[in-house]
């Protein structure tokens, strides 16, 4: 298998101003041509450091991607460094000033010295215009092995790998076919699942590989496999999963890698059902959950955030006789507002929280992390007690996550 | 300066599953505690490539943290690896084990095979207790230089980071003093208070940097400077504030690097004000975002998420006829969603968002990103229009962003 490394290279990623977002994209893009990607690698823009982390990454992989460092300000050395590690010098390019006139004039900007800098290029250096910006993509070959210099902006990159990059790598490599499936499994923690499958797991062929991906109540279990025979792949890979689909039959849940707020939205959809939500402790972030995939509102109609109690009494009629007998953060409350928000908010079915998100605020009965969920439909209200712990965040996640798969198991 | 390197262990990045976010924020923690982040890596569960990497981080760095490959499962290896590289095996841990035990009953979870493994640790190292999950954190020293594993979950890794592993750093390495002082300034684009405050910025002390930190339509001036004199650089420093204050005035919100939810709750609570908020487009982000904090029940009453236009009309009592008029995302029923929820909710303020938040459902007098947001208090209702991209979860978090600086602009 053709082996890529990634060299990104700027001050931005390390010193975190940056999350480094292009690296993920790349990633998917590689693995579903074909390409392993076998470490990245984010330096500063320092010389001798790029010159090193070059060297090294020829000696592992076939092909080295730099992305970043090309920019025209003084801080930008990219151009320059792999210009001195390929002994050659820098020339004038007709074809690339003409592309940075036409990409200025489109900005309603006029060239400039600095922006004239860019038409600067490698002279050993195969060209690659860049369509959607100023900087070129420069394509070198040493040993048989390829060295590729590309911006560090996301939308020029990704426009760069997709349209010429890739396709030239797969041209100039022959490369196998990757296949990756992703089962997304409910109603085990990590442990107890690998245990479960184990005898399933210790018996895959040599070529395909298992990833358990943990989150919060469930697991994905990913198998993954190369070969130059496509079609017997995915047949294996295939045979594996219906295997694996007999030991843990409904406990997978999907078949794809799809968030769950995704799932439970298609599912809803599918359905012609409709949601809302009742939250407490989760201020909202369910809602968000729902509300972040596109074409949600076809089936979620909105939420009352009923934070304060008084909400909860004076919108969402709970009955305050119940809040004080047995508490905000109980079966009897989580109940009512789930029913209650389900009715006002005329839906087929409603989620509802509450609990102590912490990190203070819990009592020797109810310590932080306690929480109510229910779930209520035309048919049924089923309610449920958990026990977190008391990072603040990491309990609205987790009760979220809960609620969601909650609502995903009994609707 | 202390040099480190951040290695990542995990398919999951190098197959694109997941973006690394960790070595972001790990990279602002490092930086702000007065460490110099010098390179990341991203590597496969692969022994020979784990300490291959390891090898080279320490020929050039000081300190290696590793993240990840640590759960209970047969595809991560580095506890194994280290174990290896440092000539030591797995020794059976009681205080780790009975961590193990508090973090899953806490779950409801029984102890397992697998997760028993979780309490084997390399013999010659030193065990840190991660008290949020049940991977340890370990740490080895070797000719000077320290190694750590840590979990790759994010909240774990972020607890443990920040509660043990940059205390220990700083006191085995006897760092120099890094003061950082934050500002956040709102109303200026990053470029033109570069042009506003240029003079002084010039005319800053040499041992005094300065960075901008721009974010959604607040930027983040942070002046950091290091010595072994605290007494004195931190005397500098407030003198430069000083006269950055004179220049800038009212458009400083905040002294200190405090998220907007926070800096508002703040305002509100001294101020004895409650808050509610009535979403559309932002479908509960916002009410999250200030639920995020702790202690906000004491200003937040809660949210309607009115993502449908019935719920605008039955809940929030937006009147049909102007949804008809006017459309949702209009000047008129976004002032109403304020004015009606704060009445409904009994609070002296409220929020109200509606807008296309995308990527689709724009038309051409209304495309993907506009958005109305409103803010209302006893005293007046204001109502603003904004126009954004298409992506969606950047418009929500741009929309909550700019509803949190209007709020904090006029209440």
């Amino acid at each position: 298998m053709v082996k890529i490394e990634i060299i990104t290279i700027g001050d931005e990623i390390l010193i975190g101003q940056i999350v480094d977002t292009n690296s993920a994209w790349m990633a998917v893009e590689l693995n579903k041509t074909g390409f392993e990607l076998a470490q990245i690698t984010s330096v500063h823009d320092d010389e001798n450091h790029i010159i090193e982390s070059l060297n090294l990454a020829l000696q592992r992989a076939d092909v080295v991607l730099f992305t970043g460092g090309i920019g025209p300000t003084k801080d930008d050395i990219t151009k320059q460094t792999l210009c001195k590690y390929f002994d050659t010098k820098l020339v004038f390019n007709e074809d690339v000033y003409r592309n940075i006139e036409s990409i200025l004039i489109n900005r309603s900007q006029a060239i400039n010295e600095l922006t004239k800098l860019q038409a600067l290029v490698p002279e050993n250096c195969t060209v690659i215009q860049n369509l959607v910006g100023t900087a070129p993509v420069t394509w070198f070959e040493k040993d048989g092995k390829v060295i590729v210099s590309m911006p560090g902006v996301p939308n020029e990159m990704k426009h760069v790998m997709s349209t010429e990059v890739i396709p030239r790598l797969q041209k100039h490599f022959k490369t196998p076919s990757i296949i990756h499936k992703t089962m997304i499994v409910q109603g085990y923690p990590e442990s107890a699942l690998a245990l479960k499958i184990a005898d399933w797991e210790n018996a895959l062929p040599e070529n395909i590989h298992l990833a358990y991906l943990p989150n919060y109540g469930i697991v994905k279990l990913r198998l993954s496999g190369s070969s130059d025979d496509v079609l017997s792949l995915e047949f294996a890979i295939n045979q594996q999963i219906d295997r694996l689909s007999e030991i843990l039959g409904n406990a997978i849940v999907a078949y794809e890698d799809i968030p769950l707020e995704k799932l439970i939205g298609d599912v809803l959809a599918a359905k012609g059902k409709t949601l809302a939500t009742a939250e407490s402790c989760t201020g909202g972030f369910i809602a968000h959950k729902i509300t972040s995939v596109p074409g949600s509102s076809q089936y979620f109609k909105g939420s009352i955030v009923a934070y304060s109690n008084e909400v909860k009494v004076n919108v969402l009629n709970v009955l305050a006789h119940d809040i004080e007998q047995y508490g905000a953060v109980s079966k009897e409350v989580v109940e009512q507002m789930a029913v209650n928000v389900r009715k006002l908010l005329k839906t087929d079915v409603a989620i509802a929280t509450s609990g102590i998100a912490g990190p203070d605020g819990g009592t020797a009965e109810k310590p932080v992390g306690t929480v109510w969920i229910a779930i209520s439909s035309e048919k049924e209200t089923i309610s449920r007690e958990f026990h977190y712990g008391t990072v603040r965040l990491q309990n609205i996640e987790r009760i979220t996550q809960t609620a969601l798969l909650m609502l995903n198991e009994i609707s």
